[in-house]
């Protein structure tokens, strides 16, 4: 990516052994990467890490000094593998506790008879952090400074994203245009290099594929700059004409 | 992850802006666990990180002392954003060139016109690298003691990984059981919590589902010792049938 001005970045990290393990193709980062580029915030790194809470502790803080925003997913559920809110108070060095306002959430979905004590772990929230919404199933995620911590259930993360995204502010609206062409990324490497380098403010990437219908390149050009994205796009479109007509 | 004895593991290193913006859905890493499990080893973390070289050196060295194999894929086409290599032979702070086995290989699959300049960058491999075969489109990936420089696009990355697989050396047989239920997870956590304290070289996890037929739990235990794994499962089919029955 280059250096462009005004960006809002930000970090996301996937917590659970399951996706490390195989057994769960992750749609969480997709999603949240895709959401927050619609708001102007840009993913810039993401890390998946274990229920382990040394492994969160340490992403946690490697990155939250480094992005504007921090989004984790995983962990908050009811079980003893459960184990981010203890994690994210001790990245932050914070006590733990019984939230009330958690807790009158839970009383509302659960009968007093029903809200046993793994329930009741739900609703332990570090000191300091302010609660997410959960519309699905109620137990809340929390915010704690500029770390957001959501359920790692994909329909229970996307609902939560909705609910704190009045809390986000975005930086400069990036813009993307993508060329699609039949030709191999070697054909056009030359030419991409060197308009590049005439459009510092652009990110110009080029992404082989290979399908049954044959194999091609994407030509893809990001910028906050309007004006400069659009001439991106029209020497794009021209280095690929040139470049089908050889 | 409870600690388990002679397990080898791995880390994933994702290269990639395209990852990140949301643009492509990542398949790589759940084909990698995938197959690294089937050989017994386990991948304990993952980074995604964008095409710059800093933020790639980090992650390559924050991971080799702490892993058994570090893999990553992307950045190793012929294009200016490709810069994997380069990142690679910074992080291990060895020299890199053109590499007379890459030139040869390449020098089968292009005819001499067709073997331009950005053809030829794909033959700069860092000192001290050996190469992994690449069936599909030739330009190869490397090895550099622990770490394997693989292709990003699946297909590629696929073979790549068929093809480096006799040099990796498996760790202690990882079984798993699962046991599906429709309880919510909080009328069995506790007894999931009891049942971990019991068994402490196996991993309890258990993942929630929420599906338009119904929600449960997905019961998972992990370990190397098949006596205990089995005893684990025996206990979790009781647990449900015991919870479901109230």
């Amino acid at each position: 990516m280059s250096k462009q001005d005004n960006l809002v970045t930000a970090a996301v990290i996937l917590i659970g052994d399951e996706v490390l393990s195989g057994r769960t193709q992750d749609k969480n980062l997709a999603f949240i990467a895709g959401f927050l580029g619609e708001i102007d915030i840009q993913v810039a790194e993401a890390r998946i890490v274990p229920d382990k809470q040394s492994r969160i502790v340490e992403a946690v803080n490697a990155l939250r000094p480094q992005y504007n925003y921090i989004f984790t997913t995983g962990g908050i559920g009811p079980t003893h593998d459960d184990i981010t809110a203890d994690a994210i108070a001790a990245a932050f060095n914070v006590g733990i506790d019984y939230n009330d306002e958690a807790i009158a959430i839970l009383r509302e979905r659960y009968e007093e008879k029903d809200f046993n004590d793994a329930r009741m772990r739900m609703t332990r929230i570090p000191h300091g952090a302010s609660l997410i919404e959960n519309p699905v199933s109620k137990a809340p995620g929390f915010q704690i400074e500029n770390v957001f911590v959501m359920a790692g259930v994909p329909k229970i993360m996307q609902a939560m994203m909705g609910c704190l995204a009045p809390r986000l502010k975005g930086g400069a609206k990036m813009m993307s245009r993508t060329v699609r062409c039949d030709i191999g990324e070697g054909w056009i490497a030359a030419s991409l290099e060197t308009l590049q380098s005439q459009f510092p403010n652009v990110s110009l990437a080029s992404y082989p594929f290979f399908e049954k219908t044959g194999m091609g390149t994407n030509l893809v050009a990001r910028s906050t700059d309007e004006a400069a994205l659009n001439q991106v796009e029209a020497a794009l479109i021209e280095m690929v004409a040139s470049a089908s007509s050889h």
